[in-house]
């Protein structure tokens, strides 16, 4: 069942590996079939290099594991949440990378300094409110993504036009059309992360003043929507 | 004798290069024999690259050479102070990481911020007094393992809820249940001390605050104890 | 048509990844034959593992498509002014290296620290004003090249003696007498930069405070000009 | 003529490119046959990858080649002053490197701050004075030999305990026993450099303030001198 979206997923998941965002098992990435409305994950824990496809985990949007010996990531409730508010998008992907940890560590936004940023993040990448001891000891992975989607909506974010949230004191989570593009995503919030966190060092002013909204538009729309041109037809 | 043993200690000495922990040589990693008290450990000084299972010494918990024809660690009466003061590990891990070694030569103690803290170490990790004088002339390694073990009793820490420690002005020692996992902890150790600097770095409030307790508190037990419910049964 | 020059691009491209100066397919070289006046550039937003020296596109110094059936790299417009206003130099290239990158976001320059920089930059390497509005909204990646131009002229630099500009808040683009040469330069850029950025770290005074004058005319003429005694004849 | 020396000082290049000290040709490294006074040192800016025993150049000690068809780098003079005026080192080290680099450019020396410091180096790794405009325009290469040994006889350093210094505004250079000791002690240096920038990070004191020099002997004479008993006999 869902072969294609196994591999698909197994794939993604090495490339976590490959861009260097993961610290041991700890990073996960799924894929959802909207047809069907069954997510395919990483099972938790088990490490990378022992992963088949066949090893990838079938759930509902329920979280009822509707294939696989192992258990699913057990993020697995938050991809969810993810899945039934962003009806768009195709891919999850959960990592614990160095830089955008740090920001979710520090509880900071990420604000545009520049066009790396822009290329792929239509403004600030938002860090979620704290949650509370209840949303913790209560289905704590599903609450967490719950406060990813109320981030979006308190600030009129959009999910496609930013694809991706720091969760205050965790680490980020990243979305897109399919599980590699949830994995790119989460490979350039890194290095805009990294990029950022060097520009403190030179000039406090990047702190506070985030670049050029003109500059942000056209970067942002020379690679996205209906005017875009960048790439191949 | 011990010939499991050794080449687990080996594995675990090489792990300690792979992931990017040592300079040179200066790093070692041993693992103890419960049943009879003998303590396995690489060798001083020789080059990882040269290591065989068979170059590993066995030394007894008063440092006596049991087998073996090169000269144990000098870190080994370090080593044998943790195996007699921490009852239930089975490895330990000693290394020069960059970041974990900065905040030894800090002497600042490592705070939690965030879930890949609290993921594998419950509160913080403490940064040992410095030795006297006297302790530093006399028998100096194995005072060195005396001010971690004093470390965790003065504070009122588990050592198994906290599988390490950063030697002030040195460098940090990790445990585990076996010496694989000894490593796994400095490799986790190193990876928290960089995002922390560049937490740092984003924000002067995670230079003293700490992450929620609740916070910690889900994260090590939905990993540690009887509730764990992370990775695969 | 051009067969060598597309090779030498093509690999000079490759050379951005070996260096690690580009994020996924952020970053592109050209070349220019300056007896026909046609530049061959890399195809726009095309893995660097699948590119072939055929896939190089061939633009004339109006931006049109000579030969080649994928479109030219966005930012050819930027390319090709520089060849219009730099007569002498051979090869453009463009990436989001992450220390130079930083510097582009905070709009500052790179003043020489070191004999690394002299080796290779004389004088500070600048950063351009802000494109205007209406500069952004109209033949963008034009007047991105317009504006380093100008940035040159206007503080009397030679494009000889500095081969490389950040245009602020995006990345820099470097140049010299060859494609392989321009990213040579990228490369020499992005190493000045951090070690720049860890100098602030180190001394509040590398901020603001430039090398010796005597110096960096030591070190740059001891590699460029007539009397230059570095390498082989 | 001195084939064994050839192949030595060939790999202790190599050596630095392996340890990610140098950029591109910039580097070098030379070996010294006390008995001879011949000095043998790579060509001037050849590729690392490019280069043959054979190509290695041989130079007495008034800098006058020997044997060798290719100029001999350019800072020969540099080294030649060290083989003059240390009499007990067999090979010396040129790199640019990273953090070292930085030390250099911000004209700060390297004080103790951990055991990885005094493991190699007694004290702190001291910054040459800055060379006056005569010096810089007449022998400028032969010059900055004299600034290294001007700042050891001015600070009554020893060349043996502290095998290191940082020429202001440029580079370190390394020496020691034979050419590979001279490298790896250029790698030490590099890692000392960059965990004491990230202890400044973690703690402003760590600027000013070196650890206890009881500690600095501990070290420093486990591993050197009569008494040492790191490693095997």
């Amino acid at each position: 069942m869902l072969e294609k979206l196994k591999k698909d997923v197994l794939n993604a998941n090495l490339m976590l590996v490959k861009y260097g965002l993961v610290i041991l098992t700890w990073g996960n990435v799924s894929g959802i079939d909207r047809e069907s409305g069954l997510v395919v994950i990483k099972p938790s824990g088990v490490d990378y290099s022992e992963l088949r496809p066949e090893d990838m985990v079938v759930v509902d949007l329920n979280g009822k594991t509707v294939e696989g010996t192992l258990r699913p990531s057990s993020d697995t409730p938050t991809h969810i949440e993810l899945y039934k508010a962003f009806p768009d998008i195709g891919g999850v992907a959960h990592a614990h990378s160095t830089y955008a940890t740090a920001f979710s560590q520090a509880m900071k936004s990420i604000i545009p300094l520049g066009t790396t940023h822009a290329d792929c993040f239509y403004g600030q990448i938002p860090v979620t409110r704290k949650l509370t001891q209840n949303e913790i000891d209560t289905e704590y992975e599903k609450n967490t993504g719950i406060a990813i989607v109320d981030t979006f909506e308190k600030d009129h974010l959009s999910y496609k036009a930013c694809p991706a949230a720091l969760v205050a004191m965790h680490a980020p989570f990243t979305w897109g059309d399919s599980p590699e593009k949830a994995v790119e995503n989460a490979y350039i919030l890194e290095k805009v992360a990294e990029m950022n966190v060097i520009s403190f060092c030179i000039s406090e002013k990047t702190r506070s003043d985030p670049m050029d909204k003109a500059l942000i538009d056209k970067h942002y729309f020379r690679k996205h929507g209906k005017n875009a041109y960048y790439g191949q037809k």
